[in-house]
């Protein structure tokens, strides 16, 4: 049950950027080569950065369409809902949502500023990762005050920057970091390199969890070449279940005990099944190999990992063997999963089906995100 | 609970093959290229074929070996429990730990006979196909009569000699097929090619399910370079949930509508994450891609595929989601997951964990394993 007076905290949700998020950031020398969106043919506006073409997807902005109209190709800004690009268009169809906060990733930037990863320029580059958290802090959060959870990114190729931009935006009222799911898949130091230790030190002193989505490692689970695109979409989580893993077998929360992760868009229904497996190795196979001797799986997941979900009755099923306290709730405005604008009554049968009371209810859908994302009501 | 009457039936086990299983079998021209097993060192044995090496897995043969003592390293025949490659001597450990019958998996050819797809000569690899095949069906599985379900593997190479071994070991007594749980990564044409119609046919013709063994793929889980062995022990059910989406959404199933498929040591308790995953993907994505428009993908799973688990609480749970009908048991002997010779008290356990009553105790344990196997009482 959802009670009435309840806020609704979403802790997985997208920005559009506008046409001239960068453009209007980075200093003049750099305007030329900085994102800016062109038109494109007779239909389309496409992303430009440093003379290279980005499509966008069409299913990251479908909110408000019927699923029979969802597609893949690229629109224009006039396609969408204002509420992907405009943050007081935003809280509007949160209002109709009956959502009170969202916790807004980037889209150009791709979940965790992979883009900048990739580009030729680093000094560029760098000026991008500052100019989208200026734009998210300064221009998006601010337009609705206690509505947007700030959510930053930082430069990926090196961890000691990293570290610093991380604590210039907890200055600036950043509540979370947006990292990589998969380091390692992104050519990047892994979790066991012990390289990230000043970006993980930096989010304990600033009290800000790493947010991982699925898909910021860039990997697709695509089974057979011929898959069609409804398969990746369906296995996305298999990213999340195996940064679960190797994160709970990795040095990284002996080395850092106040570091928290939030696996974002990852659902929740395959954590029992991962937890009792990761035990079960344990117990039988810690004899031989270089991990932690002392300490469950299943007791470091519940210190340090939370989940998310959309609908998941199988996992709400199975809250008690997760933690109810290491589970939230997510809207995805805008993308293909969102129930927009029927989040309150998709949540409320949700929470029926699997027998969620009151009490419980509030946690899942608030006051965990409340606590771990800093943002008291 | 299990009554005591119960004839435990187990759809996962392996055989380590003696060391003249194929030169006893090869006409005679063949013999120095077929397998065969030579002293290594002063301590090791190792398989040769077509001149090269082939260490085995010390965790393959760990049966009787407390877990403190599990080990990568290769091992001597002498080092293992006769059990695990004297079916005799199987039987007895079969009775020492109350498991009527075992499905057994070949161990040098792997887990569907990958090793004889890489090999030169496609001549001797058909042979030594079929010598497996006689191997486990003249010798192995008639040492005890009633003890052993015959699982054979086929040519991979080629659909139609693939086709043709099926109906050959058939009639000799098969009663499964140990298939590639994703043919693709083999370098295989994938379940959406339509290339397998001829096997599958087989299969239905021969009321034999393809068994899908986790790694049979021969892909494993690495999340990051340095994470140790135990993350792909703990991730291996990954790859068997990418197969049940992939099968789920391909054609295969509509192609072949009598076709079954065991997904053999993936485990339970992540189905239904992924069928509710696969659900609502379908509910939302269909519109736009060339996949099953008419039936629920837990629909299809339901009619033809079955998992199975050595121990599995959050699977047990959610049994009723799963399908009780579609849940059997295995042992895993000899391997390093096995807990012979305690399987009935364990299993015990976990059916009293997730309240199984003794109806749904014999289906999981005992006749769903004899109705997809044909294995009457």
């Amino acid at each position: 049950m959802i009670p009435e007076d309840m806020k609704l905290i979403s802790v997985d949700d997208h920005v559009i950027e506008h046409g001239t998020v960068w453009k209007d950031r980075v200093p003049s020398r750099f305007r030329d080569r900085a994102p800016h969106v062109v038109e494109k043919d007779e239909d389309k506006q496409v992303w430009i950065y440093e003379g290279r073409e980005y499509p966008s997807l069409g299913l990251d902005a479908s909110v408000g369409r019927d699923v029979e109209d969802f597609r893949l190709e690229p629109r224009r800004y006039t396609d969408m809902r204002p509420g992907c690009y405009d943050p007081k268009e935003r809280v509007k169809d949160m209002d109709a949502d009956g959502v009170w906060a969202q916790t807004p990733f980037p889209s150009f930037p791709r979940f965790c500023g992979q883009t900048f990863l990739e580009a030729d320029d680093r000094e560029l580059a760098l000026l991008c990762v500052r100019a989208y958290n200026d734009f998210i802090l300064d221009e998006w959060c601010a337009a609705a005050p206690g509505r947007f959870i700030p959510v930053a990114i930082v430069p990926l190729w090196d961890p000691q920057l990293a570290a610093e931009e991380a604590f210039r935006v907890a200055e600036k009222g950043a509540r979370a970091i947006s990292f990589s799911e998969n380091p390692s898949a992104l050519g990047l130091p892994s979790w066991w390199s012990g390289e990230w230790g000043p970006l993980f030190a930096a989010a304990e002193d600033t009290d800000m969890p790493l947010c991982l989505h699925f898909g910021s490692s860039s990997v697709m689970q695509q089974p057979s070449p011929e898959s069609p695109f409804i398969l990746p979409i369906a296995l996305a989580a298999l990213n999340s279940m195996a940064t679960v893993a190797d994160l709970i077998f990795s040095p990284i929360f002996r080395d850092h005990p106040k570091l928290k992760v939030a696996i974002s868009e990852g659902g929740i229904g395959w954590m029992p099944y991962v937890l009792e497996r990761c035990n079960w190795v344990w117990s039988r196979h810690r004899y031989y190999e270089e991990i932690d001797y002392s300490v469950r799986p299943s007791d470091i997941f519940r210190e340090h990992i939370w989940g998310c979900f959309i609908t998941d009755d199988s996992g709400l099923k199975a809250r008690d063997t997760i933690g109810v306290q290491n589970i939230m709730w997510e809207c995805d405005y805008p993308h293909s999963d969102s129930v927009w604008p029927n989040s309150r009554p998709t949540l409320e049968r949700s929470f029926e089906h699997a027998n969620v009371d009151s009490d419980e209810a509030r946690l899942i859908a608030e006051n965990n995100a409340r606590q771990l994302f800093n943002w008291p009501g």
